[in-house]
């Protein structure tokens, strides 16, 4: 088996022609990779089944994740078709100068390197994931889950493999063949050859990321999001876009989890956003205030503060001011994304201006933080952490800059 | 002693406050903060004193860089004055636009928040980094050396009164006043509370921190820079930008600790530029090529290749293409400057575009990568990462983006 050593110093080797293809030879790898996938898609199916038929213990949810099909594989092809129309983030040039001695000096944007993911079992991830790196010039190194191994291990050969057909280095997409727990922990201090790990999955496997990697890590995807409902809200507007950031897609990180109300409104509003939200089969915990408003509404315990459900349940806060709704959101938040509901100008800004989280919003729903909803045209998670990238992450954050400074023999004095 | 998650907590509520003030209010900080520390030199003279007769065993370079007088309290103030010239990041607005649903999305920039420093005893830093981190919003956590700490004390609790005389939060100012291993390895540990940790000082400091932190790190000042003599150099320009390179400021990290040059021209250049490195009391060390062709050089060993000298040593190596240059640069350095000197162009492109470094020069000495030089105005550390930070790290780099939206009701189909 090929050790991880040796996987990062491939991918190392390949990050560096990668980096130097231009865009319309990036390009063709994208359709040929695409192309592969349709032209092998019983490879792939037939990989697929073994893995499904090894997990057949596991949850529906689960298995449905996991599962492929003739239309799953070509969404797989178009997502890679669509990133190559996508404009190329390291042709660009953010900006230039001549400095006091006369240099030139001009700011690029350059691929990061090498990519490390590591992620569950969904095997669109390898598609999706390398589409996105190989198409900001970067190599990566996957590690899927354990239950889809045999599917991962078909669709990252086909890609090498139509990679290599057109002379491009098949090592910019490899593949871990072993999905045990050492070759993660092994990845997460691949010091020297990752230039940025990208944990994708649930909680548990991005907080494990995050404590014990030794290379540079994105934390992604953790919402603890929060509506508030402020004092000047239009009721019926407050009513839609809570129910939407709660019900549309509760599984997801920018669903909302909280709901915070004004004291002044709630007696009024209160009622009715629970009716709603009870009527989509959202199970409602909150405080006291809340509990007497709405009997429904069951006690909250201090943790539900801080829990992210990713189900249909929310804990309810009733709040005396906006500045408390902003402290208990800065003190109790993922920093993902939060939104009031106000008609006040004033008090829209300040929630804007004081919340400390990647996507503020004013008078609309949380589910619009997303790559595609921004018009970034693709994503590879949406980051919580504030270095280096922070919201829906496209193409560009997958870059780093490079300064070349050319003379005419100056020296410092 | 107030405990590290106390000075964390405190930091945190003092960076929200910080985030929502205005450019002018934040100037005026910098001008109370510079009065301050003229007025109060008799202070900081007096602590210092007790700091260089505690260290009067350690060597004479360290306790110049200890040492205070009135003109380096002078140019402290100074240092902070200069920082409310500069334009405030945080007053930026990258970009904003309108998404497919009519929502109005603007990405702000913002201050990351907690920034902590541990650093050595260079007690200056003490006034310059809270003059970076308090321009850009941000709070600061300081951790000097140990030899430094009744001068940083001091510095601190003048900067802090400053700040509490015009009331604005002193605690933007935090100086960790156990200097002992604990209180840096908790502080490499505080999260939650810091955004980002830079260490600045010796490589010894730096690699700890990087190897250990389990909060967001930014590597600095890591320097094993490269001069690159091609064939086709013009020799007194190759002379020159060598010599400057490597002895205008041995110490520092920008300074070349390696000189390639192609095998075409070396028995040409190789005598004149190490006649002239020799007359700057440098000691060469070299590949048996260049041994051969000077007998001054003696053998480098294995590790010279990877060694940062930070003293008048170079190591000398002939190459046989650029390709080879290229490729031994890549294995070799620490990604921070790298010079090529060439009159062809397409070679000089060749360099600038291979080469996986920050600042990557044409005909130019290494000593550039600076954030003055840069036309920064002021600099916190060079980042030889690329995650966040690329090269002379300026206010901007520490800020992060937040996505202000505004909508009238929307919600996600």
């Amino acid at each position: 088996m090929t050790t991880l050593t040796q996987i990062g110093k491939q991918a190392k080797a390949a990050a560096r022609k990668l980096a130097s293809l231009d865009t319309a030879t990036k390009n063709k790898g994208l359709f040929s990779m695409a192309d592969a996938l349709i032209a092998n898609q019983q490879v792939i199916l037939t990989a697929n089944k073994q893995d499904l038929a090894n997990a057949n213990e596991m949850p529906k949810k689960f298995l449905d994740r996991l599962m492929l099909n003739e239309q799953r594989i070509t969404d797989m092809a178009n997502g890679l078709r669509s990133i190559a129309q996508l404009p190329d983030p390291t042709a660009e040039i953010d900006r230039g100068w001549i400095n006091a001695d006369g240099l030139q000096i001009i700011q690029r944007r350059v691929p990061l390197g090498v990519i490390g993911i590591i992620f569950e079992a969904r095997p669109n991830v390898t598609a999706d994931a390398t589409g996105l790196t190989f198409k900001s010039g970067n190599a990566v190194i996957l590690r899927g889950g354990k239950e889809a191994i045999q599917t991962n291990l078909a669709i990252a050969k086909i890609l090498r493999d139509a990679l290599t057909q057109i002379e491009l280095p098949a090592d910019a997409v490899q593949m871990v063949s072993d999905p045990g727990h050492e070759s993660a922990q092994e990845m997460m201090n691949l010091t020297g050859y990752i230039d940025v790990l990208i944990p994708r999955g649930g909680h548990g496997l991005i907080q494990r990321v995050v404590k014990t990697a030794t290379v540079p890590v994105i934390e992604t995807g953790a919402g603890n999001c929060h509506v508030y409902v402020d004092r000047d809200a239009k009721l019926d507007m407050a009513t839609a876009i809570t129910v939407n950031a709660k019900v549309q897609r509760p599984s997801v990180c920018n669903a909302a989890e909280k709901l915070l109300i004004h004291r002044q409104v709630a007696p009024t509003f209160l009622p009715v956003i629970a009716k709603a939200l009870i009527k989509h089969g959202v199970q409602l915990r909150g405080d006291e205030a809340a509990c007497q408003i709405v009997p429904e509404i069951s006690p909250a315990t201090k943790e539900d503060w801080d829990t992210e459900y990713n189900d249909l349940i929310m804990a309810v806060k009733v709040v005396d001011s906006l500045d408390e709704a902003i402290t208990h959101i800065n003190d109790h938040s993922t920093h993902h994304s939060e939104t009031i509901i106000t008609d006040n100008l004033e008090r829209g800004r300040q929630f804007q201006e004081q919340i400390d989280s990647a996507c503020v919003y004013v008078n609309a729903s949380t589910r619009f933080t997303d790559g595609g909803m921004f018009g970034f045209g693709a994503e590879i998670g949406i980051s919580t952490q504030k270095l280096h990238a922070r919201g829906p992450m496209g193409l560009s954050q997958l870059t780093t800059i490079k300064y070349e400074i050319t003379g005419n023999g100056q020296i410092r004095k």
